[in-house]
């Protein structure tokens, strides 16, 4: 339906968002499969309308556009203010986009500067158009800033967001919806969502990347090992970005799985940069299987020591320790890999560990979704797969660092941080399985964490 | 059947715990409605049967009890082994008892100092008589202690929790399992639920009175205001005490209701002992109903105006205030009466403030109950009902003073702390109720809380 009216706007129709700015030739739209254009662009029309803060400028036959608390970093040099002028005062080229809002399109004037810039940069350009929606920082500044690592990441997370959603939508045959959105004080995200559909009672993908200024205390806490940093008049600015997912599916035997890969880069008063990186993906299955856990741990490790033959035991043997629900004397799940704090052996080999992390995302989980999504199930199998739905919601919210620094962030986007929260949950008092059970097996592993290769 | 089982042991016969012991004679039994003396001996049964640590020592025609661990405050100038001596060497009467375990009955030679002083004291006896299980502290003590705040605390919030649970078994139909449990540390509770009940989802009141010594830190975050305490060596003796319920209808027109009523003590260095009282009751419905608020509101006000003509307006501030899901921005019900660190005018009449406010519980809520337990209610209704239990639990676990303490607290029985979470919840992504609609009335109420009366 979208696809068929991206064909009904002439060749040169540029896709506009409120807040930034992003050329897509419809040649190239066109070429993407059907599926994908329908969901950017129905999920671009929910988004569109239901975002606050910009004006539209009717001028002549178009609408002119002005963009104000623009979500990403803006062009070297240009303050956020010049951009919105350069863009309000740059009606001169007759170039006809469309406008996605509250369910139809509508042609805007838009720059004829921004297709020189998008000529000129196809690679990142081209890479975008894969993505489930604009990335969040502009595009322009990408393209400007294409060496540098926090484009490098974010074009990695936007990547790696837009293979796992495709995957997740083959095999369950729905369709994410892509929420765009900005945070005030700077930056924004992309929360992909798919509720209550054919194999996946929940899954979110969420994309975030936010910037500005940290306290010297709130600094201290975004590193966990608490490293004391100096910033000038006591505050530093400070990017962090990342990739955060959690899949819930309805069958009982097929797991549940959470990954985050994330960059941090804080300014100190010398210029000097800190840096790290942190992440990890790890498991949640309501039955234990072991050749399951088997090619999770592996595929994990392969990607691991493909970077230091000291990774996969040590970030497994930190995952078991993170994901541990304490009051329960439990882990979450059958771990996996975590860690934080990356900084060595040097940014550019870090990143590629990273890169590898991302790449075992589809590997790791969804040959399992396959493997299980058509087995049968009973009323009991499910009542157990709830029961430990709720053990996820009490370590989500206990115990989860980032949910907990998500909650207490102003600014922050709720919905997106609150997506790994299952669709339904149970908590029945005093439930403890059968011995014997293989409810109590599962919680058995979950008591005393296992070697798995 | 219990009631039965009852009958055919002798009239002398005792109820003893593994643990600490209570004479209970059967014709005072008897006179109970057989409801609660089966759900009484059931619940022990399931009790007795759990709880690690006992030994029996067989002799003679009889089982011999020895104490340890007991649960509750010892007698003057006994200690803990020396009360277990008491029991052990204390076989000269035939006193048959019997003790509940894995569902049968076993005969228990008893002191024949129990009956002594069971005749003594006629009065705490009687009233113990009427609980939901034996008190966490030895009946003996109370006996002894009868005049200080934490005996008539424990009688209280024991007194509260029958009264409650039985009014509740009224409307319901049903029948709470009360389970009595130990803290390794000292002290230990009375949780009584029922579970999937004919108008209750779940239904939790649990009392608990613990004991033992508190860091100073401890201690000044258990005073909300963080007076600093100074202890002996950094020790401060503390006495702990409250009652607890939160109840989850089915019918999303029944509201769902907390209590907690709590009583500290902390002995300093000197000597001198620190004492507070806290607590409060709020009204969580999933749709408005004025008239209910009212009620609710009213009565609570009634019970403050009695001591105060502050309490009422100043609690029912600080509960808007305290209740409140901050990463929402709403509060999470309609409110009622907070309170804490309340220490004046004197302990007599803060007692006497916190006596009237457990008096309230019944009538604040049950009508309600009976009102709307049989209202009809849609698809649609149950779901608006799920999503708010999903934001319950929300405050519970990121938000909630008393569980953060509970789960952070080494020894906490976390079936009870958790009793609080409803038996199913449901997050649906970024859902909004539609303008206008009944939830959306909902919602203003929680995001503007208003005056009642």
């Amino acid at each position: 339906m979208a696809a068929l009216l991206l064909h009904s706007v002439n060749r040169s129709a540029q896709i506009t968002t409120k807040h930034c700015f992003i050329s897509h030739k419809v040649s190239t739209l066109a070429r993407l499969q059907d599926g994908h254009v329908a969901s950017f662009h129905n999920s671009a029309a929910h988004r569109w309308s239901s975002l606050p803060g910009a004006r539209w400028l009717s001028r002549g036959t178009g609408v002119r556009f002005m963009c104000q608390g623009t979500a990403g970093r803006l062009p070297a040099g240009r303050s956020r203010r010049g951009a919105a002028l350069v863009l309000a005062g740059a009606a001169a080229a007759a170039v006809v986009g469309f406008v996605a809002n509250a369910g139809h399109f509508q042609r805007a004037e838009m720059a004829s500067r921004v297709i020189q810039v998008a000529e000129q940069d196809d690679d990142i350009l081209e890479k975008c158009k894969g993505f489930m929606s604009p990335p969040v920082t502009d595009v322009q500044v990408l393209q400007e800033k294409k060496g540098e690592m926090c484009t490098r990441m974010e074009l990695l997370i936007m990547e790696t967001q837009a293979e796992f959603c495709r995957a997740l939508e083959k095999v369950d045959g729905g369709k994410f919806k892509a929420d765009r959105w900005q945070r005030k004080e700077g930056g924004g995200g992309v929360s992909c969502v798919i509720q209550d559909s054919n194999v996946f009672e929940k899954a979110g993908v969420s994309v975030s990347v936010v910037f500005g200024h940290l306290t010297e205390e709130a600094a201290k806490q975004m590193k966990s090992r608490g490293k004391v940093l100096k910033g000038k008049d006591g505050k530093l600015p400070f990017c962090a970005m990342g990739i955060s997912s959690v899949i819930h599916p309805k069958n009982p035997h097929v797991p549940t799985v959470h990954f985050n890969y994330r960059y941090f880069e804080i300014e100190e008063e010398d210029g000097s940069k800190q840096w790290w990186f942190g992440g990890g993906t790890d498991l949640t299955p309501t039955y234990l299987n072991e050749e399951d856990a088997f090619l999770f741990h592996n595929t994990l490790k392969e990607a691991c020591d493909k970077h230091h033959p000291q990774y996969y035991p040590d970030f497994k043997k930190w995952c078991d320790r993170y994901f541990y629900v304490r009051h329960r004397g439990e882990t979450r799940g059958i771990g996996g890999i975590f860690f934080d704090d990356l900084d060595s052996p040097s940014q550019e080999e870090a990143f590629g560990f990273i890169r590898s992390c991302a790449a075992t995302v589809v590997p790791c989980y969804v040959p399992l979704v396959y493997a299980h999504r058509d087995d049968a199930f009973t009323a009991e199998e499910k009542r157990w797969q709830q029961l430990r739905r709720g053990r996820y919601v009490e370590f989500n919210l206990v115990y989860d660092r980032g949910v907990k620094f998500g909650l207490a962030t102003p600014g922050s986007r709720i919905e997106s941080i609150l997506m790994s929260l299952p669709l339904t949950a149970k908590w029945e008092y005093t439930h403890e399985p059968e011995d014997g059970s293989r409810e109590a097996e599962m919680l058995e592993v979950l008591r005393t964490p296992r070697e798995w290769l």
